[in-house]
């Protein structure tokens, strides 16, 4: 009964004790018992009066204005760390590179110094709790990372206990791919999907997967690993160990790769210019090359998208979702990428899967991780 | 409440109303006035005394005896058709091959004269209900077929209801493969798994999705469609019009084409054998000249089987399932086609989704398909 009066304060609060009454279909008696043990709890508080309907007049409810949540989205090369309140309003962020090779003690020391300048920032005293996405399997019953392919020291170590000792707060641990598609499904395009992929494409490439609006994490926890899946049988060497990987042809790394080669290589006149400026070129530099009109460019964008539209399309015969989200870095790409992918997909899946499959950019850019893990705890804390 | 006494009865009747109201955890007095109301729908009935533990003497309840189910499991070139009780044991069945090309009239003809068949040798008057599994995709709300690729004439049919109509009784309606996955989930290798597979390799390939016990269907029911999943961008026509699927690789039409084209180049002699004899190839031949040690027979095997495992491969990297069955015709071919499957799935992917992932053959054969069709409808009649 707590966790439905904060969920209808979550989706339509300020409510007085007769509406969340009539939507709960309880009596008034109950509401008014129920809702002064969330006010003792610290997440529900006295909102002033109701607006008159004639009778008495009755007193609103809302979430507490105390509440606040952390969230932490650690990716391979970066993390984007912020504070909400009870609402999932985004009060203040930081964004920050870091190298997850760095192994738990360093990263994570870096991801709570963010955490007390955003607290600090905002005159938060108290933290509700906190949620942590980090770029690799995690046991998420257990809240430890487990034999991550591209995160060395990081193997079952405590992560979700380590932090919480640190905030003095309860914390959900889960990899940031899962993370992500949460806060696509609270505040970006996939808000109110109930049967989505969100698709990441960074360093790595991985996929959340919501089934009937609730994350689906496959039996050992580790769903969605799709960078994974084979594209061809030869390739380039992924770092898994196999060839032929999606990730080893699409992924933000592959596409480094691929530009350095064709910029030595003389084919890109606008990529070896870049590299001989910068000394060295990312897959954020491919976009500045296409935008210049570089043919070469444009190739390796195109052939990325085919990779990644091959998978997607097996997934969509396979899955049959309602809806695609492409987020992660390499969406900087941006519309050469996506006509890619979306002429692939739609060209080999069944018509029946596509006709109404949207597969679209997401808008959230790092606030996502922060969002998605922020509504990971606050789920926890509003429904134990 | 009805249905969670008739759960019990399914699962562990006959019951005292002592023991119902102890495992249900409600009061004697509501369970016999649930029971009562079971027993006028005709789906209870009292079983004689319970034995005596002392006090007053209890009254047995179990599901009635005159409950029976139909299922009928139609697939691309035979059907199978079955009554059971109403804990769906299977009581007669009846196989006959039938051609799906003909058409929703002449097919459903032949499928409900079966039924009288079954029901006149068991004795049936009356059918609680039909389950019916079609080779092709379903609107599983509207009870009919769409767009079905190898069924001309099926798109659109209202089978549920045109069965309904014919049996007089309740009728759901869903494709071959969501049937026989939910068959193994009852009586099957999968019995009690919540998170799985079920894979039908026979004239086309298609996969059943059962995620937290259910079904899965996708957003427009075509969940599991993996024929048509590309596995290389070459290769023959698939019926679909692309080129590269699955299907068109490792399906039971694509093994009959490759041995005939086996037999004719001379590669095989024990091929060329029987196709002198009788004419044409199936599938099933080719699992014969493997028994005869013909060593281009085995090759197609492995070749069919490396291609569905890449498939199975990429399906657990996403999904990762507590188990795959495999079943339909093909697993006629047995371990050698099983073998490829495992190694080419377990080579391929995250070892921590496969550390505890068994593959398996379906055992249950042609009767799969009844006890799935049963259950369909048994569980919409019993939970309502």
């Amino acid at each position: 009964m707590q966790a439905r009066i904060l969920a209808q304060l979550l989706d339509a609060g300020p409510l007085s004790k007769a509406q969340l009454a009539d939507r709960l279909q309880v009596s008034r008696t109950t509401v008014a018992a129920e809702v002064a043990r969330l006010v003792e709890l610290g997440l529900a508080q006295d909102a002033g009066p109701a607006a008159s309907r004639g009778g008495r007049r009755s007193t609103l409810v809302d979430l507490s204005e105390d509440v606040h949540f952390v969230g932490i989205s650690i990716g391979a090369t970066g993390m984007s760390v912020g504070v909400t309140d009870g609402r999932l309003a985004v009060l203040a962020t930081r964004h920050q590179s870091c190298d997850i090779r760095q192994g738990p003690e360093v990263v994570l020391a870096a991801a709570i110094e963010l955490v007390r300048e955003v607290i600090d920032e905002v005159g938060v005293t108290s933290l509700m709790g906190a949620g942590v996405g980090v770029p690799g399997p995690v046991d998420f019953g257990r809240g430890v990372s487990v034999s991550p392919p591209i995160m060395p020291g990081w193997d079952g170590y405590p992560v979700r206990d380590a932090v919480s000792r640190e905030l003095g707060c309860p914390v959900v641990l889960d990899n940031d791919v899962n993370v992500l598609a949460v806060g696509e499904q609270h505040a970006g395009v996939a808000r109110g999907a109930q049967d989505f992929l969100f698709v990441k494409i960074g360093t790595g490439i991985g996929c959340g997967i919501v089934i009937d609006g609730e994350l689906y994490r496959g039996v050992n926890g580790c769903a969605g690993d799709i960078g994974h899946i084979r594209v061809e049988d030869f390739g380039p060497t992924c770092a898994c160990g196999n060839t032929g990987c999606l990730e080893a042809f699409s992924g933000g790394a592959a596409l480094a790769r691929d530009a350095t080669a064709a910029a030595r290589s003389g084919r890109s006149p606008a990529l070896a210019a870049i590299l001989e400026e910068k000394g060295e070129l990312t897959a954020a530099d491919v976009g500045h090359a296409v935008a210049q009109g570089d043919a070469q460019a444009v190739q390796l964008i195109r052939d990325s998208g085919r990779h990644i539209g091959q998978v997607l399309a097996g997934l969509v015969s396979f899955f049959n979702p309602g809806l695609i989200v492409i987020g992660g870095r390499v969406t900087g790409l941006g519309h050469a990428l996506l006509a890619e992918v979306r002429g692939v997909t739609y060209r080999r899946s069944l018509p029946l899967a596509t006709g109404n499959l949207p597969i679209v950019l997401s808008e959230l850019g790092d606030e996502g991780g922060v969002i998605g893990a922020a509504r990971l705890i606050s789920a926890s804390v509003y429904a134990p």
